[in-house]
């Protein structure tokens, strides 16, 4: 995996991507947020959702990494947790990020 | 001050006011915080509602301090900051809160 395989089509397809499984993963953090604000019922809850926000924000940051050299590998994670279909990665490159995804959902 | 001036009775009318005191802001938190998660409308509004939960909560933590050497400060603090009134706090001990309360509102 290299900065060569990737025609600017494919870089342009990535990119899209890219930025809607961040899109949609940003859309049912805000869903899971607004549920717990509405459930807060004593100072715990608020200390909760700051150590929820603290975790989900690192976790975000950790996985979208726009690396070309990681790209296989966070587009399979994203595919396996439900963030991109397989048909959303059709023409970004060769079948490494398929094969990666399929490991992924099996292990 | 010291913790000879504490009388049982005044250690309980002072926890309790102390205990309102936290309530009454961990309640307009909340109200805060519902606010801004109604008012998400892009990933950064997330990351500023975690920003805006850690420094409310490093705040929160320096200000309810409850050793008895400081409780005059707090107290002041918190009739400053309108989470008590001067009432709530009769029959706790002598005049330096009040005194205190009374430059920092001056300040």
């Amino acid at each position: 995996m290299n900065d060569t395989r990737w025609s600017k089509t494919a870089k342009k397809k990535a990119r899209e991507a890219f930025e809607k499984a961040y899109e949609r993963e940003c859309a049912d953090l805000t869903d899971q947020i607004r549920a717990k604000a509405k459930a807060i019922r004593e100072p715990s809850d608020i200390w909760n959702l700051h150590d929820f926000l603290m975790q989900k924000r690192k976790e975000v940051d950790d996985k979208y990494d726009y690396r070309y050299s990681m790209l296989d590998f966070v587009f399979a994670r994203l595919i396996k947790e439900g963030w991109l279909s397989f048909q959303e990665l059709e023409g970004i490159g060769d079948d490494n990020i398929v094969a990666e995804a399929r490991v992924s959902t099996i292990v």
